[in-house]
């Protein structure tokens, strides 16, 4: 499928440790955000819980099953051809995850758990067992992956490869120093990916601070060439714009960033050790692998 | 090996098709940048030759043999622990390759074939077999690949992964349209590689124009964590720093980027075709891989 739809990324206000008033920010700003017509809406990591747990109890009390009628049902309030990712916290049996809802208005499409777990997480949550995920939508094949998941090149080139046409990325950024002038590191990161596999991305951080955290507020839409095509007109709203989902990855005249890949060179390969030696100065030792 | 290296990336100046006056400007380059303990020096891609060629005679007229002593005569010049990546036009019987040629005081220590040719490079040169080289050498393990090989985000990857401790980049990068207020697109490409490796990268590009392609002057030296830390004054002038080599991929107190890669899950998998049907808003088709 391919063809122009609207993408939203809301950072919206999220409470750590009060998964009822979240649940009913998260409700209000998708219906703020309906409109008709196809709709892609992107709300942060655990945004139904915070991430900052003063302990394991805490993410066990603000835990939610997938199935949960409470997550749910807020596909019920969706127009038909959107479709939102949502973070939460997700509790199976006995085991916690980072993960991320797909939801649509008939119903629950996926749900994937982030696999590369950043700072703490795993004194908390388990490790999800695939590197993203990619889901057919109405919207669009759609790549789902979470925060640190996307600075591993792997992973978003992956989703592209299979066939994403973009990319959603829910995130919680801890603000970390940057040089004057430049982006925060994870957008360089997203941004480059983006441009890489030709796969635009939605990417929707918190603002703010929370129990001395502050984040990045890093709430953008990436474009296929790369570059910031919307980000928030204030810290609480939504970076919103409309994007073509093709699966062209040419780059200008000759170029094609999927065709022009040799997959077959990536592969392992045994590390050379070339002991450096004296050698005649004309004597050529060439095409070292 | 690890430790404290200079690093410099020289965007000499190239006269296309003039193989004799660009064999002069490199020796005078190197002599300028002549110093005692361990220097790492990359020059532009095709620097022996210009890149707009006017057709296919002239590249082979400015074409060498990787063993030509008037390149690997460069090295005697070379202090002790001085290390040059040179991108020079290279004949191989009757073959063409874009290729760098990496030579210490002791010698040629290697030779990398470009093996992502962008444009209508293919009209002109073959594809080199390897994608990018590592290379150990007096000043550490060293991995070199050559412009468009470097948009590829498993390149940079794999050589990091291959214990690559640095990347040289000859490039000769077109000036594209770009944001105001953004790096060129290849630049932020190569910041997210390096950052996402660990891997500092030596720039060295073209500046100026050449038969009516514009330059985009992106000589620069990037460090591990993906910041430029070296730009020309002036667009003729090296881009020269320290940097610490080391192998460490620590982020953060509690993450490492290699540590935390999951490459079992990073292999080709079955693309999911889940069609979208009207579900039970409380049935969740969860973990949908």
């Amino acid at each position: 499928m391919a063809g122009r739809i609207r993408v939203s990324a809301v950072p919206v206000d999220v409470t750590v440790g009060d998964v009822e008033r979240n649940l009913g920010a998260i409700r209000d700003a998708l219906g703020q955000s309906a409109r008709s017509g196809p709709h892609l809406i992107v709300l942060p990591e655990l945004a139904t819980s915070g991430y900052v747990f003063a302990d394991q109890g805490e993410a066990w009390s603000c835990a939610l099953r997938a199935d949960d009628e409470r997550l749910t049902s807020l596909g019920a309030a969706l127009p038909i051809e959107t479709v939102v990712v949502l973070g939460f916290c997700e509790r199976d049996g006995d085991t916690l995850f980072n993960s991320a809802l797909v939801l649509g208005a008939e119903g629950v499409l996926g749900c994937y758990r982030k696999s590369h777990l950043w700072g703490t997480e795993h004194r908390i949550f388990d490790t999800g067992p695939h590197a993203g995920m990619v889901v057919d939508t109405p919207i669009g094949r759609l790549g789902v992956a979470i925060c640190y998941d996307n600075e591993f090149p792997e992973l978003p080139r992956r989703l592209a490869l299979s066939g994403a046409q973009i990319l959603a990325l829910p995130v919680n950024w801890p603000l970390v120093d940057r040089p004057s002038g430049e982006h925060a590191p994870e957008i360089v990161q997203a941004m480059a990916a983006a441009r890489s596999s030709r796969l635009p991305t939605v990417i929707a951080d918190r603002h703010g601070s929370e129990r001395g955290v502050e984040w990045t507020g890093g709430t953008c839409v990436i474009s296929p060439d790369g570059w910031l095509c919307a980000t928030p007109a204030t810290a609480n709203t939504a970076a919103s714009t409309e994007l073509d989902l093709t699966l062209d990855k040419s780059i200008g005249e000759f170029n094609d960033l999927f065709a022009d890949r040799r997959p077959e060179l990536y592969g392992d390969i045994a590390v050379p050790r070339i002991p450096v030696r004296p050698t005649s100065r004309s004597e050529a030792r060439t095409h070292v692998q």
